[in-house]
């Protein structure tokens, strides 16, 4: 895949803060989020990140200068609305792109304009990205299906269909809630081991509640209900990646599972990073797709040589945990695992293309979670369920603490960047929950 | 429950259709849709079905001699968003229900103006009645859950959490449509009888294409994120019901749905009825929730004195289908079954207070739908799969015409009604469905 010149390693913003070492927003970056400043009252509007600042649409609509076709997208981000630009699919998003970083870009004509919009991350606070209509949840990660299906089945693991089809269900849109936002511990039913098959189940606040590395990522463009998007387009309908955290009660679900899949175990709350990445800010980390030897091939209507060629995405992934404990005595959050999107065994332009084959209409601001990235060894699981087998054997961290599952006052950080020799560092910045106690 | 003054028998109305017998619509029931003229460009505006009529609010709202309180439920509802109406809970809908009552009954000083403002049912069009953000689908059908367990699990056709969890999964909102629109057969992977567990899936047109007759509930009032709905306080959280039909895929439901349940061989459609018949106007068909002799009581947050005394609808229910040789032979749709939402396992209330216990938040217009009500006799099959016997006993049609599966050109309509000595009927009118080819 061509890499365009927004990718120039070389370009620098007059915002000195794009260019500090390991900034997760250089100028070849930008992705859009939905703020305002913390505390107020203001209207919400789209921003752009840039080094430690955001880059409010809504001031640099008002301060001009912009061509007419930049002007009528900066319209709807002004007024808070992404979902509209991103509905206008690659073509309008490039020329955005490019107009933010000629703006942006060290020697800019605009800059003194432009630096009377910034305004610190640190002094504003986030809604979610997007309206979200639809979340669908899918299940690409192959060792985290692996181990979790070995806790259940230990001879099989793996069910026959998972080599062919893109595993997915349907999630809870109204509880995705933005970074930072607390998460209550659920209550619900579960059947604590040992109680007798017909016996009645528990019911109090979740045992076994976990967290879910995941990315997300948003529809653009919509398709119609009744006209699937070939492998070949699905691209097109694609906007940008962000983090996702799918919270479990692993108790809950244990219980409720069967035969409809996850339910009150899941949509208790989702949490999802402010910040959504762009394609193109992704492209140069676009790598081959593969099938491990001896894998069958996907089925045709899934295949494509674009995807072949660089389908896949090399996206470090890691999970970072700070307990109660941790934060009062001042100690940061440490990193339990680290793993990478390019394991997925589904690539984000097969997962839409699978999800619409049926006809199923996308549209803009839909979300599609990835499903728990785990790497291929025992550590990188992507949960607390798989790092402590089922809960078996517990993780002990640095200050002499234990975990099995995530306790009360817990925080848990996802964190994801990209980096190649040649190319600058792509951050998504962090994706972050506290557990607060059942009601 | 004590039936109010707007169930009285003895009330008629001046549009002289709603006392036509067999009607529907008469003046005890006032059920909600969204309505314009058929094939024109009007602005979508909420009507309410009266005999063969639907009265405008839209112009209504416009003639005016209503009180303030009136007026401004009606603002809303003029500019076709019944989801402000159903946010204000039971008090204002019962409000609202009073007037509309008294401006449509026999005698009533504002029949000439609201006369105006009437449209024939058979001059409009709809569209969903309310914007579904999200969407779950119940499992209450506990004869629909044995005999489709039995296909699967002959000696143990019952999961062990049935008879405890409300089981629920959550569908697609976007592919929601109203009755009358066509489905179109969707594409999708399946395994063939014989195929060996190794080999690769076929792909193409569904070949077991059934429907799932259902009654969808609305929400009413919403709840934040971390407030579970007590059981007492449930039906203030109702709005009304509706027919729905869950569209289903049975041989792509058979190869994708494990472990994480139903996805593709759902969400390319889901049928909802045009009308959402008020929890007012059911009210008289309350009836008491009972659990078969030997089965356990509900657990204590599923409990309620009021609920065990009236959680329960005696709501009839009816499959009908017409073929295209009968479509082209001008016979009527002949009905497949009949059955009785009484026989549901778990009641609305429950339903809702289950879905809310983790502090799942819901919002208005959110769409609960009860899962396939099959009745307890081997006709009484709420889907082709039961009423077939998974596909290995054709039924047979008055025109000699055999079934296993839906062929492309047939039409589904799902029918509900109450009746009971004392009162007068209250109907749902049909929720239609014509399948197409695949694309």
């Amino acid at each position: 895949m061509a890499i365009d010149a927004t990718h120039d390693p070389a370009q620098t913003s007059w915002v000195a803060s794009a260019q500090a070492l390991g900034a997760d927003f250089p100028i070849q970056n930008l992705p859009f989020g939905r703020i305002r400043r913390a505390g107020s009252a203001e209207p919400w509007r789209i921003g752009v990140a840039i080094g430690d600042q955001v880059l409010d649409l809504a001031a640099a609509a008002l301060a001009g200068g912009w061509s007419a076709e930049v002007a009528a997208l900066l319209a709807p981000l002004a007024a808070g609305d992404l979902n509209a630009v991103m509905a206008q699919g690659s073509a309008a998003r490039r020329v955005l792109r490019s107009a933010l970083q000629a703006g942006l870009k060290t020697g800019s004509a605009q800059q003194a304009v432009l630096a009377t919009c910034l305004i610190a991350q640190a002094e504003v606070e986030f809604s979610l990205p997007c309206t979200v209509h639809d979340y669908t949840d899918f299940y690409t990660g192959i060792h985290h299906a692996t181990a979790v299906g070995k806790l259940f089945r230990p001879d099989n693991p793996l069910l026959p269909n998972y080599k062919w089809v893109p595993i997915g269900y349907h999630g809870r849109a109204s509880s995705l809630v933005v970074s930072g936002t607390a998460i209550r511990r659920p209550n619900g039913q579960f059947k604590l081991p040992g109680t007798p098959e017909g016996a009645a189940p528990d019911f109090g606040p979740c045992r076994r509640l976990d967290y879910e590395l995941e990315l997300g990522a948003y529809v653009g463009r919509a398709n119609a209900l009744g006209e699937p998007v070939p492998i070949g387009q699905a691209e097109e309908h694609l906007f940008g990646v962000g983090l996702f955290n799918d919270w479990s009660a692993r108790d809950l679900q244990a219980w409720e599972y069967q035969p409809l899949g996850p339910f009150l175990a899941k949509n208790f709350g989702s949490t999802v990073s402010p910040w959504i990445v762009t394609m193109e800010a992704l492209a140069p980390f676009r790598q081959p797709f593969t099938r491990p030897e001896g894998d069958p091939q996907p089925l045709p209507y899934l295949d494509s040589a674009a995807n072949r060629e660089a389908g896949a995405f090399d996206i470090q992934l890691q999970v970072r945990l700070q307990t109660a404990k941790m934060r009062e005595a001042g100690e940061p959050a440490v990193a339990l695992m680290q793993s990478n999107f390019r394991d997925s065994y589904w690539t984000l332009a097969q997962l839409l293309t699978h999800h619409t084959v049926n006809g199923c209409n996308l549209n803009p601001g839909d979300l599609l979670g990835s499903g728990t990235q785990s790497g291929p060894q025992p550590g990188q699981g992507g949960s607390l369920l798989e790092l402590t087998g089922g809960g078996k054997q517990p993780i002990t961290l640095p200050n002499g603490e234990t975990r099995t599952f995530l306790q009360d006052g817990d925080s848990v950080e996802l964190h994801a960047w990209c980096e190649r020799e040649g190319t600058v560092r792509i951050g998504f910045g962090p994706c972050a929950g506290v557990i607060l106690p059942a009601p």
